[in-house]
């Protein structure tokens, strides 16, 4: 039996414990902003949200998010490029039930959201094969252990950009030379962007605004990080005619279509795009601030390399070789709950990731007991 | 490459057509009930919609959907009995992904919804194997054929009761012979119940009232067709302890959890369930009748069962054997989108589905320009 992973697993024994503080599930504090709220009721009164939508989506809602791509230098046809899906995880679904033979591999870079990923590779019948990032390098990409890790069987490579939890951003040239070396392997690039929005300083480039990897790329987004509708189950998929052609039945198995009343979400979030955006980024930045100051104050106990983007600290804990029970002790000792970095693979031992995508007190709450904790041991 | 069902085509085909009238997808032309509009809206005010939900659904739902059950006589806990998921497509996809092991079998009765039943078998590494209902009969189930078709890898047999596109019942006679032969043989059985609500007439019977059979049976329930929420994609499935632990962890995969909005519509629609079904099944009790009427005036060129549940006809094309051309033929030159009877497995060549749900005035002008377009032929 496959077993839930460890955020998951974190999240629903800190809902049995009275008084916890959670910087564990990706959960943004926020809530979404009034300008959609208004636009889900008003198409809820206007009769536009009960029945089914054709499986792609509403016609609407492909349309802004092809413009939208456009504006941000992707060419995407609405008609056939664009696939609506029920969020990020649905989509890595879809990609990997229809895209998959029996035994192909899929390389996926660790830390990441590996748990998952693994979960859903395995699920359509291929095998996840890990490339460790350098943390020493600020988890960079090493490119002759990507190559290393590729065989005959080596459908796609799996990436997270920004990277969750480890909130590194590959480089403009990282990413160039990848989308060559899926070129000249005919490989599959399937990016996770959900936290794309998300960054901090440093400019993100993005691979798909270069046309000559268009048949290598299916790029996926979500809305709910940015926009705080983690509850809509709301995202898309782009990538080139021929591999949405056979995502789209995919789909039609796993959903029929994307919840119609979150379509409208997530159409209202795309028009107000420009209002929402920079108010949320500049909120993050804050917290970013908040909890890189709280970490620097415990550098006896651990250590760690600032995030670029996403909202994740993925400190390293010492002295601590595998921090699953060391989580599920601080979630007992110190009612604080984070999650152990081995959810993130190999990668990610003896590190523990914290979400400032949580409000400020709880950051602050949170990172006091962990610091009392630490000093108990002492 | 797989195709997207002949219903979805023909659906697709047909939004080209200026002046199409529609009786193919299984869309009612009702919208939701003002009580359910309410409470959705009064959650999202309440900011109680943005956030994940537990993977299981939210609480209240859950002890909604357990009350409920026990009131028609089943008993499933809320807590490791009951999965909310995004409506039955998706609650049959995390069943078959979670449960099938390569090769296993899935008995499934034809006609029935069989091209989705048969995609999401063999997307989870399935075979659907055809066992004939018979149509002289009634659409009877003939144990002796089922029988024949089981073999070593049959895990699962999968009904949908009332049948879509048969409108037929199961009496409670077969499905308590059906429950035995699960038990003898280890199968388990898959209830497809999306229409339990729609019978006309004749009583409709539970297998999973009867206790002896709970470890034999995975039943799912959805929102769209009684409560007219298709677009929402809600619904649930409930089955026991250790099968429904297999199956979380594979719904977390595809989906995280149900969209938490369309949950509160699924809250709504229970807690108004007494006062909204008997309405509806009343609308759809008359809309049979008229299709009926108007079916008898065309016996020359169809036969048909009448339907004892769901909202379909399902009429055998007098001197069509094969009806997929039929049906794209009807939509080029009577303007009216039928679905072809291939789409339903081997059982069902030579006829077409009309669905009922589609409104009255839809109904006559569509089955007035069918039997135009019979009478043309002559």
């Amino acid at each position: 039996m496959r077993e839930l992973s460890a955020i998951k697993r974190i999240e629903m024994a800190s809902r049995q414990i009275p008084g916890v503080v959670s910087l564990a599930q990706g959960t943004p504090s926020l809530y979404s902003d009034k300008a959609i709220r208004q636009a889900v009721i008003q198409a809820i009164e206007e009769n536009k949200v009960d029945k089914y939508s054709p499986g792609a989506g509403i016609p609407e809602l492909r349309k802004e998010i092809s413009r939208q791509l456009a504006r941000e230098g992707m060419d995407y046809d609405a008609e056939g490029e664009i696939l609506v899906t029920a969020g990020a995880i649905e989509a890595l679904s879809a990609v990997f039930l229809a895209l998959l033979q029996k035994g192909n591999e899929v390389v996926v870079l660790t830390p990441t959201y590996y748990a998952n990923y693994e979960s859903i590779i395995e699920m359509a019948g291929g095998v996840a094969v890990e490339v460790q990032l350098e943390e020493q390098e600020g988890w960079q990409l090493d490119f002759e252990k990507l190559k290393a890790a590729l065989t005959p069987q080596t459908k796609a490579v799996l990436l997270c950009n920004p990277n969750n939890p480890t909130g590194s951003i590959l480089s403009k040239e990282e990413l160039t030379k990848l989308g060559q070396l899926a070129k000249e392997r005919n490989l599959l690039l399937v990016f996770d962007d959900v936290y794309h929005h998300l960054v901090y300083g440093k400019e993100l480039f993005c691979l798909a605004t270069e046309g000559e990897y268009k048949d290598n790329i299916i790029r996926i987004v979500s809305f709910s990080k940015t926009f705080a509708l983690t509850g809509w189950r709301i995202g898309f998929l782009h990538g080139p005619r021929e591999l949405v052609a056979h995502i789209v039945p995919m789909h039609d198995n796993l959903l029929n279509c994307a919840p119609v009343v979150s379509q409208y979400a997530a159409l209202a979030a795309l028009q107000h795009e420009k209002e929402i955006v920079p108010k949320v980024v500049e909120e993050y930045r804050k917290r970013r601030e908040l909890m890189g100051g709280l970490l620097q104050e415990m550098k006896d106990y651990l250590s760690f390399v600032a995030p670029e983007g996403a909202y994740y600290f993925f400190p390293k804990i010492h002295g601590v070789a595998n921090t699953m029970d060391f989580a599920f002790e601080v979630l007992e000792k110190a009612k604080v709950a984070v999650v152990p970095g081995e959810d993130f693979g190999p990668g990610g031992e003896g590190h523990i990731r914290l979400c400032f995508g949580r409000a400020p007190e709880d950051i602050e709450e949170g990172l006091s007991r962990l610091k009392a904790y630490f000093e108990d041991l002492k």
